[in-house]
């Protein structure tokens, strides 16, 4: 397998800069994320304060950053990117459609989590609640499952999931008509929590209760703790010092992930920044090797 | 007197992006530094790694620079600040023209100061060497003096320095064309060390000696501990947390300033989270003070 010297998660402003930056500095990248780049950037109206393009809009914004990828020739490797698992001397990254990639260092540029989890999420983490319709589908296998989604790319997912659940609820947290297969039951309402004893029982809703045996959590982006085990967090953030450094040796976090302020220019100076960081501790490590 | 929310010292990547973020949230500001930005953008051949903008000359980023500023509406003081008092409850900001202004907080974007300190520089700093003519010249009435400058625009420094001082010698540290006064007396040669008992008595150079009362240290920027007494500084930078908050109350700093790497990225990213902890410190006070 093809280990690359850097794998950057996220494709919003952190994600590509570090990107180009560590192509300049004849890093081996792959970058994971959408080639449509970032929703949020892609979504906002008048952008004033990204210093050197004036009052520009998301999407004018967005055209730029794309141009700027391609007139470097960087690909987006179009794939969602589920678990890193550290192996010591390199980084396993796992995908949505459990491909396996590996790197030798990681920038984690994947964005903050929209709205606060559900109660009872965190609770039942991997005792019935999961992240990942195709990771964890096989384990369903003739039995009930709600999804809940964040986006219209999780109809697919719940797809996925039904060919082997007995019985998929599905919850669309997003404007706009769903298009799922017949045999989904689509259900227009909000979750509040995920009970049960010692594993998922029921999903409560503000209009009713739901008896399941499993309740996927679709959202854009995965809450970095359950991406990484045992990055260290702080209030939903990862920790990181001045050089970006996370407390996992290797890895690398910029963008909205390491805090406030969520602003473009801050993330994308971020991205430059952790790159730099990256290309750096691979040197080093070149360098004890020869020595 | 005016006193401004925010006076931003620097007209580089790290100012700008300070000053667009400030007035976005309406903060009153004063930005120090030049209209023609700066020289080390001015005169980069090619960024590459500046996000939406692929692949610019130094010259076009510094017209789009200037472009956003001109779009805001923000002006540039054409002024040198020299020294930065804390007073307490707001900042007194002194410029080599020797005009005072005010500000409720200040974000230092100087940049770094090019090259290491001549030996016995510090150790006779206000013993007979000083960075700023227009504040020390008188002082020097009726004696012998050296200057030692980085570029051409020390040039009227010198000669204003010549108005006091019986004698002048110019060391000029640059290429091309010197244009003084008659009276002072131009040597091409490099400063080695200042040398002296108590106060300041020889400048010693490559190639010869010069006995003088003061030498004047004429750079673009000036040392961060000189500009604000009390700054905490390492390894000449400013000390900063992820907010870019100093070691003083009140003032905050971003840009090469706060240490490597020097990425104009960076530094525009820094610039906007300096500024938005300026303007959230601005807040506090305010709500302090009501309550």
């Amino acid at each position: 397998m093809e280990r690359y010297d850097i794998a950057i998660i996220g494709t919003g402003p952190a994600g590509l800069s570090a990107a180009i930056t560590a192509v300049i500095r004849k890093k081996r990248v792959v970058l994971f994320g959408s080639r449509s780049l970032s929703d949020k950037v892609e979504k906002a109206h008048t952008i004033q304060n990204y210093l050197g393009l004036p009052s520009i809009s998301g999407q004018n914004l967005q055209k730029a950053f794309l141009r700027h990828l391609d007139e470097m020739q960087i690909a987006v490797t179009e794939e969602r990117v589920t678990l890193v698992y550290p192996m010591g001397d390199y980084f396993a990254l796992q995908t949505a459609t459990n491909a396996m990639y590996e790197a030798e260092s990681v920038i984690l540029a994947t964005g903050v989590v929209q709205g606060k989890p559900y109660a009872g999420e965190e609770q039942f983490l991997g005792r019935g609640v999961s992240y990942c319709a195709t990771c964890d589908a096989p384990l369903y296998r003739g039995k009930t499952t709600a999804v809940i989604a964040s986006n219209p790319k999780e109809e697919a997912e719940a797809e996925f999931l039904a060919e082997y659940a007995e019985k998929v609820y599905y919850f669309p947290q997003y404007d706009g008509e769903v298009h799922v297969a017949d045999g989904i039951e689509v259900v227009h309402d909000k979750p509040v929590s995920v009970c049960g004893d010692t594993q998922v029982g029921t999903l409560e809703t503000e209009q009713g209760s739901y008896a399941v045996d499993g309740v996927f959590i679709l959202r854009e982006a995965v809450a970095p703790g359950q991406l990484l085990p045992g990055l260290q967090t702080e209030g939903g953030h990862v920790k990181v010092d001045r050089a970006l450094q996370t407390n996992v040796p290797g890895c690398f976090a910029c963008g909205d992930l390491t805090g406030r302020p969520y602003q473009y220019i801050k993330s994308a100076g971020e991205g430059n920044v952790a790159a730099l960081s990256a290309a750096a501790y691979l040197d080093g490590k070149r360098r004890a090797h020869k020595a």
